[in-house]
């Protein structure tokens, strides 16, 4: 083996916000910590860019009360917050038709109502006996973890029209359909945001306030505080490790180390090179614990013309590229900003072109031909990235919690587990992420002083 | 970028049998193809090591009639296959008994014999409407892909006796729990072989005969005919591509090419970076393709005893690490060889002496205490291996056939994919690899004289 580029205490895979995280509070405790990034930026799945002059989120975007972690980060970095524009009627293009609602949810008719009514009350029944740090031992887990999500609303003969609304529910949430996330991850995943209206809202919900000058502002400036301990355009390929420690290789670099902690995605981690094998729990988790699939969009508009007309531009649809959007408009007098969610698989194989005009037509559907003539616009399609292609979180499908679960952040030798995967609250947020990266330093700091 | 270590028509990113058939085709027809492979050998899912001085298989071992593919192959090699034994009476050690049966699936009493039955004759019924190409557009898929072989069971109300057997069968086939598989993969998988009779016999079935020297010699003879074109320790870490070629990158070196083929498991692909990223359907299917779990193992005796009591030394078990043996002994006189299958989640994490312990304790309580006392012990924990840990296939999950099937073998601009899991007929088998390799070449072929 070549001799290594750079020697440390502990190395850290992924400078996002559960690397970054992890590495400050490593550093503050007095722990020689280097960061290894494979992409040319730091942040992870959030990114910020321009449009009409204003700072957009391409990724995550939102905090809400209760994700203390991210807030106090957020307080200590003096970044600044603002709450998201929620005054207003949203709307539903639902059936070919366009409808009012006020809320999280539609009101399709009062008999509808009744029955997404009962669905969240089961739901939220259901998810308060789930266990949030060992799911696989909660008193329902065997039956949930067979079950879908789909599976779940058709065993509690929900409505057609509440199928659709979780549905939508379900892709923003894991960009995944009901058929394809495990019951028992769906409880978990709502109990680790404290119950589903905590999930969903805005007032009061994880969509309550965004960060001032985009949300990479605050990896940004975790990156500045660790200086040079920070390499981007670093792809880790492989990690050899015993007892002693770990050689971690990226790209034209050997990092040695005496502990590692792995900030990435549970699917991301089949793409590193493990020698030795892991065991074999391991190697079966990374197969099986997918990134669901989520585009993002932002169009921006000379005013935000849809609140003259009373709507918030909180919108949900159930055909076309685009089934939910929200106002995301800055401030009153400058450009009207919409920002929107896009499934993958109808999306993301079309040229920017097209999918530029596919997502004009959709909002033209909801909001009126005003939305045709956008002043700029632009799209991440994130299942088209290298690096844990997909997002926003992990879709983990059936089976894969109670037979893998163990596996999950259960260190191996020198090597820990970050990522908001990974947390037991806020799960697949930026609070999620950065309770991860504490914890998974909190485990390494006991080592190095033990 | 620097300089490529060496320049091809085509190269191809892994040794095993998909792979070394496609050089070996391609460079036939006089394409200057070069092999990429991670391990320190060629042969990929086949591995032969010697106990008591008699070469066994690690991995695939068994080949059939039908498997046209491959026994062309054998034969153009020169490579001489021998029967399984097969004559004598089974056991199974079912709910705490012993009992004897003849045949494939034991008859454990005249009322579940019928269940079983007709569960044979539903699933052949059934395995018939799924078109093999395809298996998205067949009248079935949408309703099989959401369920598991379990949930199918369930849905013709087996006995539980059946769920026990369809349960040892889905373990030796794919490696996993009936509850892991989907249902249109299963009916799938079954059609590919042929059927489930000629699936799962010895005789007249996949696993008939077997080579004497050990299957890995097929893929040594293959690698000695390409001579220096294959390259061991060279695992592939990235391929850049665009519509003038591919630079692919290993460990030490680079190969630039006009066509890749990347000859590995679907759940593999993950492992490579692709730049610019891949569509996200592809990096999707990466995702949501694992392989199964299986570990093998080979006890070695003086004298195939078993045979002295009229055994056939095949056996089955619903409990312990082994759940299936098999009668391995190459000759009359010579030592006696038990071959057996074990669960990875039980086993694998076991220290190499307590799996021994495990393993001749499980075939004391079917063969009797005379395999308490072997000559010679070896076994192999898949999933635990770094190359596409598993096996010895694909277990694909509900849902992923009819979302990402179309993407399976899609060429994305000058990458082509082959792999057993990519084939046709006998997916999963050695046969498939042959063939899926071979249609890989001919797809690259045609690109290259168009």
């Amino acid at each position: 083996m070549t001799t290594p580029d750079i020697s440390a205490d502990v190395v850290v895979v992924g400078a996002g916000f559960a690397g970054l995280s992890a590495a400050r509070e490593l550093t503050q405790r007095g722990h020689d910590t280097i960061v290894l990034e494979g992409r040319n930026r730091v942040g992870g799945r959030t990114w910020t860019a321009t449009i009409a002059g204003v700072p957009v989120d391409l990724g995550a975007t939102f905090v809400g009360p209760t994700q203390d972690a991210v807030l106090k980060l957020v307080a200590e970095l003096g970044i600044k917050t603002m709450p998201m524009h929620a005054e207003g009627t949203s709307l539903i293009r639902w059936r070919g038709r366009v409808r009012k609602y006020h809320g999280t949810f539609p009101q399709l008719s009062p008999v509808e109502l009744i029955d997404l009514g009962r669905v969240r009350w089961q739901l939220n029944r259901l998810q308060r006996r789930v266990r949030l740090r060992d799911p696989w031992t909660s008193p329902n887990a065997a039956t949930l973890d067979t079950m879908t999500l789909q599976d779940w609303l058709w065993s509690i003969r929900a409505t057609e029209s509440t199928h659709d609304l979780m549905a939508m529910m379900s892709l923003v949430t894991w960009g995944c359909e009901p058929a394809a996330v495990s019951m028992l991850h769906a409880a978990r995943y709502i109990k680790a945001a404290g119950g589903l209206d905590r999930l969903l809202n805005v007032k009061g919900g994880a969509q309550q306030d965004r960060t001032l000058e985009g949300t990479q502002q605050i990896a940004l400036q975790m990156a500045e505080e660790l200086g040079d301990r920070v390499i981007v355009n670093a792809p880790v390929r492989a990690v050899n490790w015993d007892d002693s420690g770990v050689t971690v290789t990226a790209d034209h670099m050997t990092v040695r180390a005496r502990l590692v902690i792995m900030a990435i995605a549970p699917a991301h981690r089949a793409a590193i090179d493990f020698q030795p094998a892991l065991p074999s729990g391991c190697s079966e988790l990374m197969q099986r614990w997918p990134q669901g699939s989520l585009g993002k969009f932002f169009v921006a508009y000379e005013t935000p013309f849809w609140r003259r007309d009373g709507l918030s531009g909180a919108s949900l649809a159930d055909e076309g590229p685009v089934f939910s959007t929200f106002d995301y408009g800055p401030n009153v007098g400058g450009p009207g900003i919409m920002l929107g969610f896009t499934k993958s698989r109808s999306f993301d194989p079309l040229s920017p072109q097209q999918r530029q005009e596919q997502v004009l037509a959709s909002l033209g559907c909801v909001f009126g031909p005003e939305a045709w003539h956008p002043i700029d616009y632009i799209d991440q399609t994130w299942a088209t990235e290298s690096f844990a292609p997909g997002g926003p979180t992990a879709a983990v499908p059936p089976g894969s919690w109670t037979r893998y679960g163990p596996w999950l952040r259960k260190p191996i030798g020198p090597i820990h587990w970050a990522g908001t995967e990974t947390a037991d609250e806020w799960t697949g947020f930026l609070d999620g992420a950065v309770r991860s990266g504490r914890r998974a330093a909190a485990e390494i700091a006991a080592k190095l002083s033990g």
